[in-house]
């Protein structure tokens, strides 16, 4: 099937004198997850994970992604001639100085600039023009050969309720003005999903496992456009639009209009969303800024602070009851690490406000833990018996808020010495990291090793970073801020501040062994101010028990040993009016405190 | 006199049309220290400190420094108009948005070219071009109004002998000419004194505290030209230069000749140390890259590492000697800063291949410790008493390497508490950062905080990097790696790598009232190579106690104390063959082995 596809593609290539085609995973809005009509580097490649690159000549396919997928591609893309090329940093562009030195000169290659931002572009020519290669436009190749291809998202958006975001749009728009005036600027434009659900508390569900609407924005001092289809609004929606000045123009004619709407006027854009189509349009006439709406987002209010407490105390409570249904149910029979996802999301779903959930369930068992962003499909998925290790990362969207949750727990039998040790270091570096007290001012990159520190001491690592934010009824992975190994990502690059929230997540991985991962969202926070200027801190928001047969409690400290008894003296007591005696005294149990010998 | 010279300059400035005139801290060369001849920041603004840039307009006299200086400005600069402006990050260009946002449209600035690198004029250029700012290159305005400006350095030029470098020219040479070869260049062009004395092996004392030469080089694959004047080598120096094929061009040529000698060819250069003005030469066939040559420098060799642990050794024994001849003699009287800063260098003085200090001792009583950067001036010195805190940085150049070492002492009655915390503090992070194990590609930004830690739990910090390279008989502060809080600086931004040589130096300071710093000289190695690649750590090479009197013993844990009981116990082993039995005796007590109630 793929090769059928990779065939019909490089004869299309050979008619317009395309020697390599590149297909990245984004869509025109430079989303994480993006609608099932922008899924074309799954299409013809068969990798279905969330990052990473296909590029296409006359006799290679080769697909460029990151540590976290290698196991993956070499899974999906087996009995395919599609040929893994390991990126060495997480996102970055390896595959261009790769291409461009296998392309000879004066050669093209073809892309749809819709799905490359400007940096991109400008990345690809900086290795292109000394070769003279061409950068040839191509939005209509991949319609050509997908004659299946799903349309663009039409359902219904759905008002985001101000008891759950907290500030009105009227409210963020004057925001934005105030940033175009005091830029002396006309125009804010918006490309980013993310950004416009959060701009115009709209929702929808047009991505996967994110209530994002397809559309652009583009922000006056008078009055505001939405590029988006009107028959997706309600009449009652459209007569709120209308009251705050904003007009409704279809999502395809962004390209048509926006000259003329913004004529002679600077605009301010992010250009880290913004695609090279687009750009194209008004190039230069734009203003480059890290989106003042990434930035007012990223700092949650009181309203969206409760909210994440509150779906936090919900994922908590279907967390205990799905542990407990495992912890019986395992002992009965063996099932599959699909069927383990699915009931996690039946217990998700008798919460109220769950929509669905933020990403595909993680659960890996046994070596799959191994596989980060590993997703076992019904027929793929191992089965999980009475013993061993499993590893479970998952989180839901409720109204108000995202979680995103990793716990790893020991089913049976005796563990050994490298899991208990391995999984204590793990635990040791959350709590470094989570412990932290730090200036304000501080980068994701400075702090990052603490969580690694007990794990280097031992010559052991993970390849990921070690967390990232997280949004309101959002997406699971909201930038900027986090914790990373390196500045080329934003979570490395960037300062903390006051009521965020972020996850921190630290891991393990042995190939076809196991993996370990534990994960809970913080909330940073002021902690004091001195002399050397205002200090902060994490408080974890996560309410899930911390399995505690594979710590080696001998090697904690003191002041970890604290930590943990009293992390689960919180879990106890926010969950226990929420659970049945039964499912309390079973809670209790996992959460008893633990002493040094 | 200042105001005079400032006078000076503003008629000059008017009568050229210039309406601003920036001086820099730097000479041709972007060198730290530099010759009296190019003091010209210090000459118009009387700050004598090694960072720092003076922005004279008509009305302001804006000096531009970093926190390290602050109170050494407030004192130079205290009875004349020059203000002292703030820099948030060090060596930041922080004065061009202000002094573009400051002039009017269509000004001009003055700059001599040679003193700033193409970094600096584009980014001085970003600012001024919107307003139609020109800039001016202005060579001779300084020499109109400095009438007896210093003359060029015109000294001797010795050669660094293969026993000490344990690499000859013909090796260092070759491996610039492969890399030439591989770049498919013409030519490898060098700017940077510092990288020119270690691949020609040359010695001489053009500026404060360095043994460099000044000069540049063009290297091709037959031949190489030093611009250097000639009467500054000896016949036999002569002759081993023209056996290596290096011939000899005046050094004020280099302009002139550097078009026709390079013409059509490519010519690789590190834009970080190379000048406007010779880049404005040959401008577009220059190719860019991180010098090769500081590469190779900042890996040391196994006759570098022995040569840096014999004049360790050396530096030990001194300054045990000293601390033995400070602590009878301040009980007998009061002795100023400077004349203890005269006694320390009276000791280095009697070690063998000693040449000089590698930066002016820094000798700070009480509160004078709290200025990163002291310098105690014979006639301004505090005295120092037989009670309180004493901080002295201080480091020598021999042939056989650089020393770089600071100690604070408790020099009688009671420390109190804060005093003690924070010694404690700064000592558990050198311990902590020194201590770490980390994988092979770790960047200097990702562990500085190790080194803060333990202050930032108490809501302190201190406003300086952790750490820098060290140069063989060459730089003090010798790039690039080190450990610094973001990537800004190359201390930040570079990846450590076995047999680097680096200062692990964290602090802690309180205007008017005391400084804290502990720095030791360390050596980056191999310590394990696992599934997760290459791991390193450091090993300490400093030789001299450190003061346990101002610690908390029992704040520390079981392994800081084992780290000190063995840190002590090397110290005493490496140091007693070279002392007598009573300065042994004494040496003893100070290391002697501490232990937790």
């Amino acid at each position: 099937m793929i090769t059928e596809r990779l065939q019909a593609l490089r004869k299309e290539m050979l008619a317009q004198n395309i020697d390599a085609y590149i297909i990245p995973s984004s869509d025109p809005h430079q989303s994480e997850y993006v609608a099932d009509h922008w899924k074309v580097r799954a299409y013809f490649s068969g990798f279905t994970g969330s990052a990473g690159t296909l590029v296409i000549t006359q006799d290679k396919a080769a697909l460029w992604t990151d540590s976290r997928y290698f196991l993956q591609v070499e899974e999906e893309c087996a009995n395919s001639e599609v040929t893994l090329y390991k990126q060495t940093i997480p996102h970055a562009p390896e595959h261009i100085p790769w291409l461009c030195e296998t392309l000879e000169n004066n050669t093209v290659i073809g892309i749809d600039f819709r799905q490359f931002s400007k940096a991109q572009v400008d990345y690809l020519q900086e290795f292109a023009t000394p070769k003279n290669i061409q950068l040839q436009h191509e939005a209509t190749i991949v319609d050509t050969i997908w004659k299946d291809r799903p349309s663009m998202p039409s359902q219904p958006i759905e008002e985001h309720l101000v008891v759950f975001t907290g500030e009105t749009t009227a409210s963020k728009l004057s925001k934005v003005k105030n940033e175009i005036q005091r830029q002396k600027a006309g125009f804010y434009f918006f490309s980013s999903l993310d950004e416009i659900a959060w701009l115009f508390n709209i929702r929808s569900n047009d991505v996967d496992f994110t209530p994002l609407v397809t559309a652009y924005a583009l922000v006056d001092i008078d009055k505001t456009i939405l590029f988006c289809y009107k028959e997706r609004f309600s009449e009652e929606l459209l007569q709120q639009a209308s009251e705050l000045q904003i007009e409704i123009y279809a999502y395809d004619t962004v390209l048509e209009h926006l000259p003329a709407l913004t004529a002679n006027q600077k605009v301010i854009t992010d250009d880290a969303s913004l695609n090279y189509a687009i750009f194209n349009a008004i190039a230069e006439r734009f203003i480059f800024q890290n989106s003042i709406a990434q930035q007012l987002k990223a700092i949650k209010n009181s309203v969206e602070i409760e909210g994440a407490k509150k779906c936090i105390l919900k994922d908590g409570i279907a967390l205990t009851k799905f542990f407990i249904w495992l912890e019986k149910e395992v002992e009965k029979r063996s099932i599959s690490e699909y069927e383990i996802g699915e009931k996690l999301t039946h217990f998700r779903q008798q919460q109220a406000h769950y929509t669905g959930n933020s990403f595909a369930p993680i659960v890996g068992y046994k070596g799959n833990g191994a596989i980060i962003h590993y997703s076992a499909t019904k027929e793929g998925a191992a089965l999980v018996q009475n013993e061993g290790i499993l590893l479970i990362d998952s989180g839901g969207q409720y109204k108000d808020g995202t979680t995103d949750i990793t716990r790893t727990i020991w089913l049976g039998g005796t563990p050994s010495d490298t899991i208990k040790m391995a999984y204590t270091a793990v635990l040791k570096g959350y709590i470094s990291l989570e412990q932290l007290q730090f200036p304000l001012g501080t980068t994701g990159v400075q702090i990052d090793a603490f969580a690694r520190m007990h794990l280097w001491k031992h010559g052991m690592n993970y390849p990921h970073g070690t967390g990232h934010g997280i949004g309101s009824y959002g997406m699971v992975h909201e930038p900027a801020q986090g914790f990373a190994t390196s500045t080329t990502t934003s979570r490395g690059s960037t300062v903390h501040l006051p009521n965020q929230l972020t996850t921190i997540e630290p891991g393990y991985y042995v190939t076809d062994e196991f993996g370990i991962r534990i994960e809970n969202i913080v909330l940073s926070k002021v902690t004091q101010t001195t002399d050397f200027g205002t200090f902060l801190g994490f408080e974890p928001l996560t309410l899930c028990y911390v399995d505690t047969t594979l710590i080696n409690i001998d090697s904690l400290t003191k002041e970890e040993v604290q930590w943990l008894n009293t992390y689960h003296a919180f879990v106890l007591q926010e969950l226990t009016p929420h659970l049945t005696a039964e499912e309390h005294n079973w809670l209790a149990d996992k959460c008893k405190a633990i002493s040094l010998s």
